[in-house]
C-alpha cells in the first residue's frame, strides 16, 4: 500500500462516512426525531463525540494528505456543530486530497514528518502513515460508525467497506 | 506498506488489544463485576458481541497472514467464551503470524487470494490486503475497543496505538 494508495482508502472511506450519515438522516426521519441528536453523542461521557470522531478522521486524512505531499494542511478550525457542516468539512477533505496526486507524495515515505505535537521531533513519513495514520484514521471512523450503529442506525459491514474498486 | 509490515502491524494491534483486556480485568476487579459481563456485551441488539468482535479481528489477521504466505489458514472453530479463552486465541493467532516471515509474504501482492464466500471468484493479493484485510481489521478491534470504553474500561488513544516501533 503506497502513500497515495493510502490517501485514496481514506478518501473511500471519507466517502463512506458521508453515506452513513445520509442513512442516520433517513433513520432519523422514519423516527420522527432530528439527525442532529447524534451529533452530539458519544459512546461514553469523557469519549469524542461524534462529531468530534468525524473532525479526527477528516484531519487524520488530510494531514497524511499535506505531509505526504510536503504541503502545509489546510486549516479546519473544527467549528461544526451539526450533521451539514460535517458533511460540508467531508467534502472539502476529499476535494483537497483530490488536488493530492501520485506523483506529489512518489517520495513520501522517506519524508520527515513534524507534527506539531511532537514539539520538534520528526517521524520519517514511512513509521507516521503505517504506525499512526492508518490506525488513527481508521480507529475515527470506526468510532463514528459505533454512535451511530449504537444509535439504532442500520447500517452494516458493506456499508463500513463501501464498493471495492 | 509492505504485506510484511501489514501483518506485523496487525500483530502489535492484537497484542494491544489483550492489554486492553487485561485493563478491563483490572477495572472489573476495582468495581466488583466479572470482567466476563464485557463478553456477550454489544453496541446494539443485532450487532457482534465482544467475543465475536475479537474473534473476527484475529481471523482478518490469520487470514491475511495465510493468503500473503500462500498456506491453508489454521482452523479456529470460534468456541471461546470468556475473557481467558479469547486471550488465549489472540495468543495463538500472533504465534501464528510469528511464523509468517518476510520471504514467505515477498510475492503476496500477486497471488489470487480466493475466500471461501467470495464462491470461487478471486482477488488480487493486493486488492484484499488493501481493500479488505485492512478496514476489517481495524474495523473489528475498534468495535471491540469501543464496546468496552462503553461500559467504562479507562482507554485512551494510546492504549489503541500502543508503543512506536
Amino acid at each position: 500500500m503506497t502513500p497515495d494508495e493510502t490517501i485514496r482508502l481514506f478518501a473511500k472511506t471519507l466517502e463512506n462516512l458521508e453515506k452513513w450519515m445520509e442513512k442516520a438522516g433517513e433513520y432519523a426521519k422514519s423516527r420522527g426525531f432530528e439527525v442532529d441528536v447524534l451529533s452530539t453523542s458519544r459512546l461514553a461521557p469523557d469519549a469524542f463525540s461524534f462529531i468530534q470522531q468525524v473532525q479526527s478522521a477528516c484531519d487524520q486524512a488530510k494531514y497524511l494528505g499535506a505531509y505526504a505531499a510536503g504541503q502545509k494542511p489546510p486549516t479546519h478550525p473544527d467549528t461544526e456543530q451539526n450533521f451539514a457542516e460535517l458533511r460540508e468539512r467531508i467534502r472539502t477533505v476529499k476535494t483537497y486530497l483530490g488536488t493530492v496526486q501520485a506523483k506529489d507524495v512518489a517520495g513520501a515515505d522517506e519524508r520527515k514528518v513534524a507534527p506539531n505535537w511532537m514539539g520538534g521531533r520528526w517521524l520519517p513519513g514511512h513509521d507516521y502513515r503505517v504506525e499512526m495514520a492508518v490506525p488513527n484514521f481508521f480507529f475515527h471512523v470506526t468510532m463514528a460508525y459505533a454512535i451511530l450503529r449504537h444509535n439504532g442506525v442500520p447500517l452494516g459491514k458493506s456499508d463500513f467497506l463501501g464498493t471495492l474498486d
